[in-house]
């Protein structure tokens, strides 16, 4: 099994990924968020690029059906009853709703990745879930870091390193790229403090400058659920 | 003073280096070769991006005034009199000749760093040299690792990481983007082997069963040379 992190939208090879199995990580905070809403019994979530698509989306739904969510630059889209605070994304607020949900990075990586074999949401809230399901598939599988505004983003890689790490538990035998091998070697010299890799990390600093700390907290935290979303025939849902 | 690291020819802004000194770094072998061609003696290396464009570069020149360099795959162009070894680019072959040069990855680098302020070529040969130069420039510094057809590779980041190390050691105050923060500490952490680094990248081993293995030793060699190549009217020339 051949185990490749790519480090940005822009860097995904749509060609490349068609017998892969790939799995979308944009940790601070879209796919931390994805994984929560679903946990709370949020319905689907349309990952949407830009903020005129997510209101042509919203006219095609019935009122009350959906919430629109979404950031750009970190802060809640106006005219957007949500942001992309994790925290938001409560049981009372997201059951039984359908999100259309667009933001900077994480929904435009997942829809760079519409023509792999499988697309599934990884964080660390649901890291072991993902890996065991992924190895399952017995195919390839590239992990795309969403990155941040097109560049190379530390945090997503730690999270994928951990990713990586896990898979490799299972599998034993394996053959990394040269990406997935520095991601990897970069969580074994910080598993056992993964906030100091984090905080070199200039989006989680930029982050923090915005008052997200509890946001920054919570992403961190590991194995909070055991699911994994999947992007499925235009919605991403608890597989 | 801003130290940024990117990580493939792809990935380049070229808005955005126009105003910064750019580094580019194809250590294996693309740059180690241009360095040790113009060490000895050469005139200068015009970097090219397709075959046809070598050629009707080379009826533009004079004869026995040039030679034809390059490879793909990491095999010598067909009809080129020298493929991409620094070790064929000694004094009694290239001095005084233009070197039309064509690469995988490493002239596609250059040319993609075009717009920039000022474009410099390193490799580990001439490492400290570059590192004082581009310090000395005063402006905020791109380093462009040239990847290997489109991808990440850990070859260039570790060359790149050690003169991050280098350009830190001159000016003590920085601020780096997230790759260079990468690239600095896996060279930090390799510092007394950068072999052990080296022998990660896939493309280090690729060339090796290619049977290269002299080329890799000699591209590893630190600091041979005190010279900088720098890219100026459409030839490299030393500085």
């Amino acid at each position: 099994m051949k185990i490749d992190v790519v480090s940005t939208v822009e860097a995904v090879d749509e060609n490349e990924i068609k017998n892969k199995t790939t799995i979308v990580i944009d940790v601070l905070r879209a796919t931390s968020t994805i994984v929560t809403a679903l946990n709370n019994g949020c319905k689907g979530i349309i990952p949407i690029v830009t903020v005129e698509e997510a209101f042509d989306k919203a006219q095609q739904l019935a009122e009350g059906s959906f919430l629109l969510g979404g950031e750009r630059k970190g802060v809640r889209i106006e005219g957007f009853s949500l942001g992309n605070s994790p925290l938001e994304y409560e049981k009372e607020i997201v059951e039984n709703k359908v999100i259309i949900f667009s933001t900077s990075n994480g929904t435009r990586a997942i829809r760079k990745a519409e023509k792999a074999k499988r697309v599934f949401i990884a964080s660390f809230l649901n890291i072991s879930a993902v890996a065991k399901k992924a190895v399952s598939c017995q195919d390839d599988i590239t992990i795309i870091c969403a990155g941040t505004a097109g560049k190379f983003s530390l945090d997503d890689i730690g999270c994928a390193g951990m990713l990586v790490h896990k898979i490799v538990e299972e599998i034993g035998v394996y053959q990394v790229s040269d990406l997935a091998y520095i991601a990897y070697y970069l969580y074994q010299q910080h598993k056992n403090n993964i906030l100091d890799l984090m905080k070199m990390a200039n989006h989680y600093n930029y982050l923090n400058k915005l008052g997200l700390e509890k946001d920054l907290n919570y992403c961190l935290k590991t194995d909070r659920f055991q699911s994994v979303p999947i992007w499925s025939k235009g919605q991403i849902i608890l597989d």
